[in-house]
């Protein structure tokens, strides 16, 4: 069931990497991060225990394969993984590949920033490609 | 295997709420985020794709165990679920109860204060019972 009022219900356009009946994954349009993704979960739910454990599984399935697709083509530092949905209570991951050079390294991204970075580019066809791999796998 | 220098390999004085040999479950001494948990894989290593698959899945069932348990006896507006370790690189879960009138929301709790709240304080014995509840059933 979606929310008409919800902005993850009604998916302005974006850059879709993959999508099925339960969720899809999205590039987010963020120069300094690039490769930022969301998992966002097609229908509107606001936590994790409020899925199926079968559907927990098929999320977070989705989230590694976003994470081992960004690992393999960019070789972040770090990869932060959030479902948080305090302003948007529509279940949503952020996959978030970190370097040590980016304006927020250490902190999360959503800290106050610590240094200016040049923008960082991603190959969306390739990620779209490695991410359906890993999910195309058993 | 662990790492001497890391905090998270050799855990201080902690109050712990749950472990197995794969993880332990501890409540984050933080007065203002009364039900704030984390659950920390007990060897070190930074990612969910470092884990096999059926290691992610007893990792999440425990972070799904401490969500329910929080959402029943905090009765919270949200629940925030992050693994970053940008700062220490030791896989760990912060799971965090969020209310609409806590110091932060609607921002994660890693961006600049928003208000100043009075302390809330949780039954760490009822919240190591109810992890426990759901950990054990099957």
């Amino acid at each position: 069931m979606n929310t008409p009022a919800c902005p993850l219900c009604c998916a302005p356009p974006e850059t879709l990497l993959w999508r099925d009946d339960l969720l899809r994954v999205i590039l987010v349009d963020d120069a300094f991060y690039g490769g930022f993704c969301r998992v966002i979960l097609q229908r509107h739910v606001p936590e994790m225990t409020d899925l199926l454990p079968t559907e927990r599984a098929q999320v977070m399935r989705a989230v590694y394969a976003v994470e081992q697709a960004l690992r393999e083509l960019l070789r972040p530092d770090k990869i932060n993984l959030a479902s948080l949905g305090n302003q948007v209570p529509h279940l949503h991951w952020h996959v978030i590949p970190r370097f040590k050079d980016d304006a927020h390294f250490p902190d999360p991204i959503w800290a106050a920033a610590r240094r200016s970075t040049p923008a960082r580019a991603v190959d969306a066809e390739a990620l779209r490609s490695a991410i359906g791999k890993h999910l195309a796998s058993p």
